[in-house]
């Protein structure tokens, strides 16, 4: 199955693949997707350009793309320690305690704590964008809707087109206005930042909206050929998938893969919650003994992004390091249900491929074809 | 396109149509899908019965079914008298200040109020069985899931089909194990009572959990002919559509559809909300200055069905009399965002299945065919 993305990118299966790991997206890339690696962990420009060296020469000269994340309202800057004065002590006195409550505890003596995720200050996503663009990337994509104009300039200049992901019908068209060359309509099923209209009904009115100017893929609840055909169906030219990529043997290169990976495989697609918890913004989360905390009536409301990542910070450091599978913080879709065994990245792409085929056909005999 | 659901109902389109108006379901078998009508609303069983005379006669001869709405947990019983000394005071001020600043004016005085829907009650919801077994139906649909196991033995006594919709796949399994004969899949963008699992999700999980051993149809968001493909894809053998088929001239039948209507055809997919306010069951409902006034902080929770309908009912027939289509009590789902013009159920029953042949062929051309 070929679609226009497939022109458009390069690729032989239209599935693209977001992750934060490179070893999972050059082996998305290797098996004929396009891995998208995900650059807000990377507070340091120098370690993604290390880590783009890698995915250069590890994904077989097959491309690769990059996903930041700038917010369309710039956030307030300045450095971590004039942010952490915004931080109502209230805050961080229910961090404190609700990890107390949870058994979690404090990271070891010789682990220091990390900075918290600063990727989506507009400053440090400029300088992702910056490393990327001296590396062969093939997309740039932008989790919160179109970057800013000079972004996507700098983006053509290098011809690297521009990918967004938008969850209401009148943000794709604002996307496309911007230049973007590529939406990603993403339904409320998703895993992380998402709107509240579902793929069933966003995607049909994402390619009504601008499926003639710009190719749109379906993102949200996907981890099956069926669903990729289903998105297909629906008008989109092809897949965009995060979750399901957790559940792999390449993921497990990340540390801590192992506890996170227990959770997911115990998960039904009822234990995910979509929250401000994690970032600021609505997210998708797993839904675990954390979430449902910040859930009590007694629990302050989440901050506004930057600070809420900053206040959570630790918190998801110490709580991934206790190895406890339903006291964790981690974005991921509905889909998750489905995520019931952890298999190597070229075995899901076989499978997704096989059972695209099967679904068409299965179209055909109902047709009498 | 003919699938397993077209035999077993003896239809010749595979789309079930449910409605609260028996003009509406009438058209939509004379279509040649199956027209599902709601009975919820008949507190009277000789009332329920003159209308399914009614579709005996104008269905021409055509298939058509019933829907039912009987809660897996008997809910308190009682006469309308009883259950609303249960209801408190507090509530009920605020209902009656919320009306006053929204401006709704109190009925007029030759105007009684009704009775509330009492339709969820065991009592009432046993009546429309009895009621609809006399009348040749094709089908009874549950929408809360499994009916006891002896109204399932008084349909099957009578060679009628039971479906029941499920939210969750392990409802499904529960409902099949119960000795239903088809299962609905309804996804969280669904119109009415719903689960948080959005279709591109729970279709696919359903039909693997019970596909083997019932048809699955798959509701929540479905408009048009390529979300019916979609949702083949997705395995599911045929559609059920509610929302939809409140923008059609035969639903003008219905007294106060004009300011209904307009509310429909101006609201976009971002204005529904899933809240108890209506039957103190998560409904989706269309999202308005009503169902906003009781997400504000101060507002009282919603009552537990079947209280929660008794409170708001004369508040319902209130708005609905006011005819301001920016205060007003309507379950409806996603896809309100297209319902764009009124027309026929006969030339949206011809636009659905022209679509689903475009989008059938849409993909051969991506396959080369």
């Amino acid at each position: 199955m070929r679609t226009v993305l497939c022109d458009t990118l390069g690729i032989e299966h239209p599935i693209v693949g977001f992750t934060p790991s490179e070893h999972v997206a050059a082996a998305i890339s290797r098996a004929g997707g396009l891995g998208v690696l995900g650059c807000v962990r990377f507070n340091d420009p120098e370690e993604l350009d290390a880590v783009l060296d890698w995915m250069d020469t590890n994904c077989d000269g097959k491309p690769y793309g990059v996903d930041i994340v700038m917010p369309a309202k710039v956030p307030t800057e300045g450095t971590q320690i004039d942010l952490d004065s915004l931080i109502p002590q209230a805050h961080r006195e229910f961090v404190d305690n609700t990890l107390r409550k949870l058994g979690v505890p404090p990271l070891p003596d010789d682990e220091a704590s990390g900075a918290g995720v600063l990727g989506w200050l507009h400053s440090v996503a400029r300088s992702h964008v910056d490393v990327a663009m001296k590396h062969p990337i093939a997309l740039i994509a932008n989790a919160l809707g179109s970057p800013p104009a000079d972004v996507i300039a700098q983006a053509h200049r290098g011809g690297v087109p521009v990918a967004a992901l938008a969850g209401k019908a009148e943000h794709a068209v604002r996307h496309v206005d911007n230049g973007v060359d590529l939406v990603v309509a993403q339904g409320y099923e998703a895993g992380g930042h998402t709107g509240e209209i579902a793929s069933m009904v966003l995607i049909p009115e994402i390619v009504a909206a601008v499926g003639d100017r710009v190719p749109v893929l379906a993102a949200g609840g996907i981890g099956s050929g069926r669903q990729i055909a289903a998105a297909l169906a629906l008008g989109a030219v092809g897949a965009w998938m995060g979750s399901y990529w957790l559940a792999t043997k390449e993921y497990q290169e990340l540390s801590s893969a192992g506890t996170l990976q227990q959770a997911l495989v115990r998960a039904t697609s009822s234990d995910t919650v979509r929250s401000r918890v994690y970032t600021g913004k609505p997210a998708r989360l797993l839904k675990n003994q954390w979430t449902q905390a910040w859930a009590a009536v007694d629990a302050p409301a989440p901050l506004p992004m930057p600070l809420q990542n900053l206040l959570v910070s630790e918190a998801h450091q110490r709580m991934m390091r206790a190895g406890d599978p339903s006291v964790l913080a981690m974005p991921v879709g509905q889909i998750v249900g489905s995520m019931n065994e952890i298999r190597a990245v070229a075995d899901v792409m076989t499978e997704l491929v096989d059972d695209l085929e099967a679904a068409l056909t299965r179209l055909d005999e109902l047709r009498g074809l």
